[in-house]
């Protein structure tokens, strides 16, 4: 059994504790710093969002670039060779084909102008497409987040072990299940859609389904009417970064468990004296909750000897008195000392 | 400046300490724990070995699939249709067009068997090059760590600060260079060997290659002799696999750099009379090092509450006289009461 109040207040949260001591839990509650503003959580995370763009801002980037493209493929569409519909729909479609790389083959550039542009848009589009892709399950971790946040909050009036699961069962798993239904729609939509306005049959456009979203795009078959190329730009978008973040989700899946094993493993070997000596830092004899985490976390590989020795540098210039504790004296001495300068 | 008896305390560096209390830092030095085998890397190391494939392993699969497809699609050569070299050439060309997603269609099945069966391919094929990729990136971090290692043995010898920075020159802006090299290689012996063997001019060769490295395959530019697909299998598979992992080192970078920044942002933020008490996590109204160092941590995002209660909960059960500290006492009881059982 845990211990409730050591944990709660190592893992600082806001609830009361029990055992009287209730002036040091007020201290330690982190909902008045927050009223302060200086609580971490809300800190790091702006400095997140200024530090790297949002989704919509690479959404927009991609959303140009493909405009950019199109206009080009349009005004050189007479050195295009192929099957052709109409000239904007084409190049859009163009577009979408090559930036996804499923590249059928159904136009293609005809003149070593367009054919050196080509070249230098699937680079630049499958780097904007991974962007896009990284973002997308960027945005789904942040979301994340906010949702843990709201779950701690949340904390004070359910248990701990409920909040656990709850939290649990919104990650990876989720994620996963999410993006494996959509795809499944998609799917169906594609097969329906082909079979209907491309008249292929049932195998052809289930065959040109799945052609099209691992981006291998043959080009046996293909989008070949106007309707079905308008459809295209849509469903190939949207269909090829789903897989990718699918297979994305499976392999955050695998990553988790072999975690989730290795965390097992750190946590039920034996603490041996040797253990007891490494993680005795303060070398007082004894090993305190504070140090034997940082020793299993080190051991669980989460931290690094480097992230430890750059936060220490912190802490000394903080220990004015060299004390090896920081006490408010500590930081009462280190403002001074910086008005004064 | 660090304190260097705390640094190397904390951080578990071997080094002997310079200021008299040499007992305690022959205590603390992990090497003679380490002939016990009881030191955490090695461990680990072995755990993450048992609990995921190797390089080799995944190598070994991808090839059987590449051999029991080439088989199966050699059998059914009839019923695809396309430009035909040589049979057995053809099929294992097939295969890795349709693996690496490059899908020319020069060469297309032409029945619902094959159609199905190319379907089929591809799907797994694309995961198991996935994994390919993942594991040559695990493989390469693994290789970083036993580097890691290494340099902090020398450590013993050079200066901490040489250390560190030979460690990151080796880190992720190297292997983004190791592999920006190698794919300049490659696109030049592509463009020759298609200029030369396949007798394409120097701009449609080029043009094959940036089609093929990128898996848009258009398939108006392709391998057409015998001796240019047995090129094409070694040269795709390499290339296109090379490609995905330097734009995933190049995201690593970015990642790298945004951390680092939030890094920065959280050691030198300033430290308020409510982090204090938020990190006084033992109740003592001070903050030691290991208080402090777990605190930033949280703040920086690299340690979540949750990893903190689990080995909170496994402090709980070896703390057998609940003094909140870990002794020699404590490890001797459990044993005994291990044993009784």
């Amino acid at each position: 059994m845990v211990n409730p109040t050591l944990q709660r207040n190592i893992v600082g949260s806001p609830n009361k504790r029990r055992d009287g001591c209730s002036e040091n839990a007020t201290l330690a509650d982190p909902v008045p710093t927050e009223i302060n503003g200086t609580t971490p959580s809300p800190h790091s995370k702006s400095v997140f969002g200024k530090l790297h763009p949002s989704l919509i801002q690479v959404a927009i980037s991609s959303s140009f670039y493909l405009i950019v493209g199109s206009v080009c493929f349009y005004l050189l569409r007479h050195q295009m060779k192929g099957h052709k519909t109409n000239g904007i729909v084409d190049s859009v479609y163009f577009c979408i084909v090559t930036m996804t790389t499923v590249g059928y083959g159904d136009i293609t550039p005809n003149t070593v102008l367009t054919k050196l542009l080509a070249c230098a848009y699937v680079f630049i589009g499958m780097a904007l497409v991974g962007l896009v892709l990284s973002k997308a399950a960027d945005y789904m971790i942040e979301k994340q987040e906010t949702f843990l946040v709201k779950a701690i909050r949340r904390h004070r009036k359910v248990g701990p072990a409920e909040t656990r699961e709850e939290v649990e069962t919104r990650g990876v798993g989720y994620k996963c299940l999410l993006v494996f239904v959509l795809l499944q729609l998609l799917l169906v939509a594609g097969v329906i859609f082909l079979a209907t306005i491309e008249k292929l049959d049932l195998i052809d456009a289930f065959y040109c389904v799945c052609i099209t979203i691992t981006t291998l795009g043959y080009g046996d078959v293909s989008f070949r009417t106007k309707g079905g190329r308008v459809f295209a730009v849509f469903w190939i978008l949207t269909s090829t970064i789903l897989l990718a973040q699918f297979f994305l989700y499976i392999a955050e899946l695998k990553t988790e468990s072999r975690q989730r094993a290795l965390v097992n493993w750190v946590l039920t070997r034996r603490f041996t004296k040797g253990d007891l000596e490494t993680a005795d830092t303060s070398l007082d004899g004894v090993v305190d909750a504070s140090e034997f985490v940082l020793h299993k976390l080190k051991e669980m590989g989460k931290i690094s000897q480097d992230d430890i020795s750059i936060i220490l540098k912190e802490f000394e210039n903080l220990d004015v008195d060299k004390s090896r504790n920081l006490s408010s004296s500590d930081l009462m001495q280190t403002r001074s000392s910086q008005s004064e300068r």
